[in-house]
């Protein structure tokens, strides 16, 4: 792929929209592209969190392991990113992330994604909008399963 | 309270510590201060979301109202920071916030939420941070809710 397309490529990504094609070009360089085969995992729960990874295309399972089995809690789909979690706090890997079809990635070293955020308050408040976007929702399964337990 | 003071009071809360004290005085300027007594509703859920919250002094909790009654999500302390969902995700109040002890709080609009996080990467991370545990927390209790429903 021509570095003018992977540009083009990036910039169809909400989470980079507003970002001037020449920084694009920078994370073109500085980012890693990979792709997964339908039941090759990303990263497992419990490993060291290095990178961030957002998804090109394709789609993958978020599985937390439970006593009593894995708990899929979300499912990945294009423009999603997945394993902030663990940059941003500083612990291991909080769930398993599999792929499902296909998937392509942006692998985003952990280095590169604070400079994103530093140089670009927009994809910060997008990565806020869509962790508060998920608290919320893991709050209401909570507030759900915990009003059956009760009820 | 001086204005010399209460710039000092602002930069002794993490959130702000890395802003320089010209831009504390901005904030001292247009965030509110505002005090709770025990009992007090800080907002009520399903409230519309205009402003977030740092706790300055005090505790407060975080109830989330279920078919079978209230349950207390968190527990607020000095230097916590609540309400952000709502102007994040642009969403009613998720949860309503009452004070236990005296409270006081800066109540940042958000017009200026969003203008400190585009001038302050380091506040944004900070948030970043605290959703991104906040979120962790929630799917641990989610993760062994949900093992006793199985198990």
């Amino acid at each position: 792929m021509s570095l003018i397309e992977e540009v083009e490529l990036l910039r169809r990504i909400p989470l980079f929209a507003k970002i001037e094609p020449s920084k694009l070009k920078l994370l073109a360089f500085t980012s890693q592209r990979l792709t997964y085969k339908p039941g090759d995992v990303l990263f497992h729960q419990g490993d060291p969190g290095d990178a961030a990874f957002v998804i090109i295309g394709g789609e993958a399972d978020v599985v937390v392991d439970t006593p009593t089995g894995p708990l899929k809690v979300a499912h990945l789909r294009q423009n999603d990113f997945v394993g902030e979690i663990a940059i941003l706090c500083d612990v291991p890997r909080t769930a398993t992330v599999t792929a499902t079809l296909e998937t392509t990635v942006l692998r985003i070293e952990k280095d590169l994604f604070f400079r994103l955020i530093g140089d670009f308050p927009q994809i910060a408040i997008e990565i806020m909008r869509v962790l508060a976007q998920r608290l919320d929702r893991t709050t209401a399964d909570l507030r759900e399963l915990s009003a059956k337990v009760k009820g």
